[in-house]
């Protein structure tokens, strides 16, 4: 099943109560109060009951909030329920980073290849996974790979993409510093960094 | 001049309009048309004269906006016609690409010191900045350091975020994916990489 109508940035939201709801299960909480919630991921409440509001209702008057099925609920929206075969493009620093990265297993993600053009990476191994050279993409399809993580500098960021769009990629989280295109059927978030940074001074006292 | 009630959503966007323009600049172009920054930075033309209206209007009818008016004033909103002085905590894979990252200085976020704890990597120079020992947090509000970047591992997350407001900081982007906590005065982002991923299941088409 797929839910309609859910505002972009309610499904920005929803990974975040995620982790509180997960973090809270790993402490052993099985209920929590929509007011706890608001205060451990830092959303008003008036706004988390809104963002729930679009899927459902998950509390109950005085108990508050049902962990684990709030949780299941919330990662079936997400379809995150599925584990989601990854390749990742470019292995620097913020590859190598991202290939040790022990969060994304969590939302079913699991990094199963990855690619460079380096020939000295090319055969090396990080975290289990041995490094390819680029022109396997291609054959990404008959993997089963159907996302992929772009860790690329900004000039070679869009070839990438299209390489990767050719080979059936559904989904791409670009970290190149720069706007890519792609056919409509694929789905592209690009995440700069430096761009979050740059929200910081907005909020900061001065003085 | 501090500009007020601009929504949270707004600010958000607002560095990836500065980004479109930036770019577009390097192009050579003067002007841009609402359409054409709409196109360039993937967000509705409706919302960006929304986001705009906040502050004022920069279009022109025929001829659209002016991009370096534009992107001056966007930055003077944010706060980022000044330059800061930041510190990286945590010089693992993600500090190290954050330490070559060449985008941060772009937004006026020059990191002038890095600190960690492992003994093998203190004194070691990367990217020009010679890694310190944890203790130096101390001494950064006499070195003029109000900004920090936290690349550290969950475990050691809050103790950072800690020393970092003992120490002055009044702004933080916390990349350990868990929610830390610090006095008002401090601005904290927590940018979970996992969580930005997590977003995009939802959109690939499946099948």
């Amino acid at each position: 099943m797929r839910y309609h109508k859910i505002p972009d940035e309610t499904v920005r939201r929803l990974p975040i109560y995620l982790r509180g709801l997960m973090l809270s299960a790993d402490q052993g909480l099985e209920h929590l109060s929509s007011k706890s919630l608001a205060d451990y991921v830092g959303v008003p409440s008036w706004q988390i009951r809104k963002d729930f509001s679009y899927f459902g209702d998950f509390g109950t008057p005085g108990v508050g909030y049902r962990i684990e099925r709030l949780a299941k609920e919330i990662k079936k929206i997400l379809r995150l329920h599925v584990i989601r075969r990854t390749a990742l493009v470019g292995v620097g620093d913020l590859g190598t980073a991202l290939l040790a990265y022990p969060g994304f297993r969590t939302f079913g993600l699991d990094i199963v290849a990855a690619f460079d053009v380096d020939r000295r990476k090319i055969g090396r191994k990080f975290n289990e996974i041995t490094v390819e050279d680029l022109a396997g993409i291609e054959g990404l399809k008959k993997r089963q790979i159907s996302m992929a993580i772009v860790a690329v500098p900004r000039e070679a960021a869009q070839e990438i993409v299209d390489k990767l769009a050719a080979a059936g990629v559904r989904g791409i989280l670009n970290f190149a510093p720069c706007k890519v295109t792609a056919p409509k059927r694929v789905k592209v978030i690009t995440l700069d960094i430096a761009m979050e940074l740059a929200r910081l001074p907005y909020y900061m006292p001065s003085g």
